[in-house]
């Protein structure tokens, strides 16, 4: 049988009252994706007999592929498999080898079994058993015969995969993808544009013909905090041969939005801007007030960032300003801390201060206080400072006070970006 | 009316092909416990008008409240709107306000407003309207008819989010909450117990008597990032008087906790550390070296933390430790930049650099490279200085970079509030 359609089922009360944050759907749905099979729903439910067996059902009743997780322990409310199997009319029944493998799990951790863990070793008549190298519980895939008005023989896919994500996707990649790629007949070849200093809107507008006329590929727009992408994928049947198709369409939006795509791929803002000062052997240094260590923080996630980048200095308060880099009294008394000449003074105070090759700094209101009539919540200004002069941008942000922060720095890296292309 | 039963449903081909991690859910639920209201299913469905429809009306048979979050945006994918209205039999129609608070939102960005989106201008006749502070979507409640067998008059409200958590969750709790805590037959009462410095299990276990013989308060023990705190809810029933239950509980666990108790409430560590500066009037400023501004990027998170903050140096290169810090080439040549000494001299060169009462310096390695046989990944030093002296702590961190820099800036604060308590 092949299979185009999957349903996932998180099962757990701990996720209804969201005392765990479900990641298994959102790893699961990439998984069906790269495998080609759609899926168009995510449930959760609590461990409830009655409601398990009736989205069960349900979703069964729309996709070949019923992927559930959790609710596979030793405890009397892990009923998942017991309510499968009740759904697909199958026994369960005592596997001996999956009981050996419980037991060896245990003795390894020089723990005795309690008894209510042999729970785990019953499993449906007849099933495939998927082997948990990272806990006790076995996973399982069974057939349910599912009849439908247009294929009477209609046979769904269960999966049942334990709930702690460790466990989970060990055993996904390891057991169960295999499987699930011999029945997929689609491939999804997926491709990233990353777009910053456009809005989602004005982007989705300006290449609005594409996004309507396209089939496959199909061109998506996404919006990230301060920035947004869009998302090209394209469809491959099995024994279809591989043409790419996306290219082209990115060769258009090239044409389209010029600067304002920063990657074709999955690299971060920063990660672009480090790859280009690592590439030009470039020393990098900030000057951060309404930011306050953010771009550095930030900068600092990509491993080997000690490469290019020296330090900085985070001049939140004016003395700092003025003492560490000099920023003139004048300055910061007539024309005052939130200005393109303090944010000028403080690049190049810190790049001399640090001896960077290159320096940027922002300074900004990031509100809630702190506005005026004439520097409103959200006006910031960065300069980018190198041995060929400053360079500074005004820039007015929206949203809270961590949201314009978060712009902020997103501007800071987009800044260098520019300044290396 | 009022409202016992809820389904989340969040509309987004982005959640169904795995893009975007489903937080949205995560919090509504959490807001649903706290409200009393019981959810029974969290759905993801994608921007498909037929599936979503569907979707809508299931859940609308099982719930008295469907909230959806997500497809609220300008672009022609974005349906959620349209058709939860079209499954209610309501039109759309233009609201004159909502429109000038979306063309004000792009005045204040200096950004021209694009046509499609006026789109979201349109709402459904007669429904409330939740203003978007943090976006240009608004949110919207309104009833759908929804006869039973029980109830020929069934009544189930639509509440419509949007779907970027920051303004999700702004809108839910500024203008739904409130209106859907008037709804509730139940409240529930809540308190937090923070702890710093003990894992969850092993507090848990400390207070397990507590936890297993209370059915009214329940006491859940949830381990954070870095720490773990206890939530403690009392159901009171809408005609029952309420009697305080939580304070007995709070004074057992003061006696079993001690100092590891940081804040009963919900400040997080570092507001506890900032409203202690504030109140004895001192200064504070920051060596940053393995989290490279993230301590001070974390505390001015907090409005009006330039009342005690000046301003930090990050000293990523040891460059930058020697020259501005004056740390000594001795130090940094036979014992290392992650070392007590380094710690110590970055914390008192810091002070004296940036004029504060206190420096915290923060100097580890965070990983994945750079460990040795005497320094693994998560060795970290901290040092507080004050006029009374200078103290330096070592921790040892589990988890990869990211995690290792986190925990090292709770240590930071906690440095700041076992200092001045």
């Amino acid at each position: 049988m092949s299979i185009h359609s999957a349903e996932i089922i998180c099962v757990g009360t701990e996720l209804l009252m969201g005392n765990t944050l479900n990641t298994n759907s959102h790893f699961l749905a990439q998984e069906m994706v790269s495998l080609g099979i759609s899926s168009y729903r995510q449930i959760v439910v609590g461990d409830n007999e009655e409601r398990l067996a009736e989205q069960i059902k349900e979703s069964a009743q729309r996709a070949d592929l019923v992927i559930m997780t959790g609710g596979l322990g030793p405890t009397t409310d892990d009923i998942t498999m017991a309510v499968a199997a009740k759904v697909a009319g199958r026994e369960l029944v005592f596997d001996e080898d999956s009981f050996h493998d419980i037991t060896e799990y245990f003795r390894k951790m020089c723990r005795n079994m309690p008894k209510n863990n042999r729970k785990q070793a019953m499993l449906p008549e007849g099933c495939t058993i998927f082997k948990n190298h990272n806990g006790t519980a076995p996973g399982a895939m069974f057939d349910y015969a599912c009849p439908s008005e247009q294929d009477p023989d209609r046979i769904v896919k269960f999966v049942l995969l334990p709930g702690p994500p460790s466990e989970m996707t060990m055993m996904f990649n390891e057991e169960v993808r295999p499987v699930l790629e011999k029945m997929s007949d689609t491939k999804f070849i997926t491709q990233f544009v990353h777009l910053f200093g456009i809005g989602e809107s004005e982007a989705a507008e300006r290449i609005g013909d594409l996004i309507d006329s396209q089939t496959n590929p199909t061109i998506a727009p996404y919006a990230a905090e301060g920035e947004c992408f869009f998302r090209i994928t394209q469809r491959v049947e099995k024994n279809e041969e591989e043409k790419d198709l996306i290219s082209p369409l990115i060769a258009v939006m090239k044409e389209r939005f010029g600067q304002c795509i920063y990657e074709i791929g999955t690299r971060p803002l920063k990660q672009v801007a480090f790859d280009m000062l690592l590439e030009k052997e470039m020393t990098v240094c900030f000057a951060e007030s309404c930011t306050a260590g953010m771009v550095s923080s930030e900068f600092v996630d990509i491993p080997g960032a000690s490469n290019v980048f020296m330090g900085s200095v985070v001049s939140y308060g004016n003395k700092v300003k003025s003492n560490l880099l000099g920023v003139s009294d004048d300055v910061l008394d007539n024309l005052g801390a939130v200005s393109r000449e303090c944010a000028q003074e403080m690049a190049e105070g810190a790049r001399k201060l640090l001896g960077t090759d290159i320096a940027v700094s922002i300074t900004g209101i990031a509100g809630p206080t702190g506005e005026s009539a004439t520097k409103p919540v959200g006006l910031v200004y960065l300069a980018i400072s190198d041995k060929n002069g400053t360079e500074v941008k005004e820039v007015h942000l929206s949203g809270n006070r961590m949201r314009v922060r978060r712009k902020a720095v997103l501007h800071a890296f987009n800044l260098i970006r520019m300044r290396l292309s």
